[in-house]
């Protein structure tokens, strides 16, 4: 059965639109069905000087990919025509549609997952909307309390407990209740998303040696360790605290099926330094799968040529990938509900 | 011209001596100097089964790598005998007198640095000893107020600005006096030891993303920049400060010679995942050469024939490799002074 996943373009002045254009040239394994402005996708492979054929989505249709040249659009209109590299607040509204529209469609079942092409979070503020980015719109409008940021590529997966936070925040932000939460979360949607009945996450220390006993620093003590021990009893396959130095090292890895670290720089460097490129960000916690590029609009090379599509291919195979492992039956169609 | 180098057996229970005598087994291109007692040596080598013919160091003669089966050794006597495995306080005096030797055999030039097999720190603070590592041993030896860590392979160095500090107290410990003093030793070193005339170091920002133009933490505005400003007007080549998550991709390291963390945990999971087994711990700062192995005393592994010889090994031939790269001649005969 083919899968379905939607794609959102993005910003309409940034690359999301030359990405999706590019993305039409090769065959797919999915039915990806972009959503954006069908005209935006029309002149903008104009620009690029490829060929596009735009099909408008149909639920009606049994799932198929498109041909190369093709692309299946859900369309949601701009407000104005939109120029490359000129961001324009009066297409915000365009913008945070199209990311209804796919939170939407997954909530309907109309499609397994989304793919995110980069928004510009200053224009939409700028318009007057409070917008702090995808993860935050979609946990909203999914209703949840917490979501999981997790990078991978296909041999290394790194969960973080904490995100964008000053560093000196970070020990006082790595409670009992949010490791739980998080821990529970990633555990959850290995086991949901990935294939992995009995998933075995190495967990990172807070503290450098994992605080050597007290001797440099007391959270694994006092919080982490504790709490793994009572995340055990609920049946989770947890190892450590470990030093984070030790953790990423290749003989504990080869045992290991995702790895969960306390903050952002603690786990991405390795990450990126294995992964530069090939590494998917998604979003652990929502009732749908979504994953993301790992960059920005790149408002200065849309319309040029120069965009890499690199990153929004990775993105779309991870989301693939989750959606074939995915928990019983692989939602294609409208549920009856 | 052969270079010398000490290597200090370290703590005698544990697998020191063992390492040194299994390094014996193999031609070496450089006069390693064992600083050890050649009694324990001998016991270990009878031990593990390994032949072993010691050979007194005398500075008379000219530098000359020892044959295979053979053992350069610089004499320091033990209290008691030592039995693989068991501590003893009674020797701590003797660990402590082979690490002074080998340091004031580098200050009279009598050999080219240091590399330090593992010493047992608890089994020194026993004796009544205020010990708390090589690293502070050799700078208060050497009379310097501040030494670097770097840990290195061939391809790869990060160096630390702060070192084994909980990670509530990092960001408070990050100042300009101490990224300062700490950028111009790396910049220093890398010109003394490893024959790089003008040094690009890559260095990181404390807070994710480099703190996000402010955003996500503001001590890259207020201290990280202003101070690597300073310091470029004093002619380095500093770049930063980065993300660390941007710094540890390709990209950028291909154009780098060494890597500036701002922490323990941002810098070295890369390094060990890049580089396990094959990194050298190196102090920087010193007026000698001195790198280390990367593990402890093992001592359940003394006297069995398992402890793996590998990081010892690396950290010679990092030693080598800086003392054949060192600006100027490269001292192996005793100075006139």
């Amino acid at each position: 059965m083919t899968l379905r996943l939607a794609i959102t373009a993005g910003e309409p002045a940034g690359i999301g639109p030359d990405l999706c254009v590019q993305l039409a040239q090769q065959p797919q394994s999915a039915q990806l069905i972009v959503i954006a402005d069908p005209q935006l996708l029309e002149e903008r492979a104009r620009q690029l000087d490829l060929p596009l054929t735009i099909r408008l989505f149909d639920t009606s249709v049994a799932p198929q990919a498109a041909d190369a040249g093709e692309l299946w659009v859900e369309p949601v209109y701009l407000a104005h025509a939109a120029e490359a590299g000129k961001l324009d607040s009066a297409n915000s509204a365009y913008v945070l549609e199209t990311l209804r529209v796919a939170a939407q469609g997954c909530l309907d079942q109309r499609w397994a997952g989304i793919v995110t092409a980069p928004v510009h979070k200053g224009i939409i503020n700028d318009a007057g909307v409070a917008f702090s980015g995808h993860t935050e719109y979609f946990r909203d409008y999914a209703g949840v309390e917490e979501v999981v940021m997790m990078l991978a590529t296909r041999e290394l997966r790194v969960a973080l407990v904490t995100t964008h936070l000053p560093l000196r925040d970070v020990a006082d932000a790595i409670t009992p209740d949010r490791l739980t939460r998080v821990t529970r979360i990633l555990h959850h949607d290995l086991q949901e998303f990935f294939g992995l009945a009995q998933p075995r996450i190495l967990v990172a220390g807070l503290n450098p040696h994992a605080g050597e006993n007290g001797h440099l620093g007391d959270e694994e003590i006092r919080i982490i360790e504790p709490t793994l021990e009572l995340l055990r009893q609920e049946g989770m396959n947890l190892v450590g605290p470990l030093p984070a130095d030790t953790l990423y090292t290749p003989k504990h890895l080869a045992n290991a099926d995702a790895t969960l670290a306390m903050y952002h720089d603690q786990g991405l460097p390795v990450l990126k330094y294995h992964g530069f490129g090939r590494a998917a960000n998604i979003t652990l916690g929502l009732p749908f799968i979504r994953t993301s590029v790992d960059h920005g609009t790149a408002l200065d090379l849309a319309g040029t040529g120069k965009a890499d599509g690199g990153s929004l291919q990775t993105a779309i195979e991870v989301a693939i990938d989750m959606a074939s492992r995915r928990r019983g039956q692989t939602p294609t169609e409208p549920s009856p509900t």
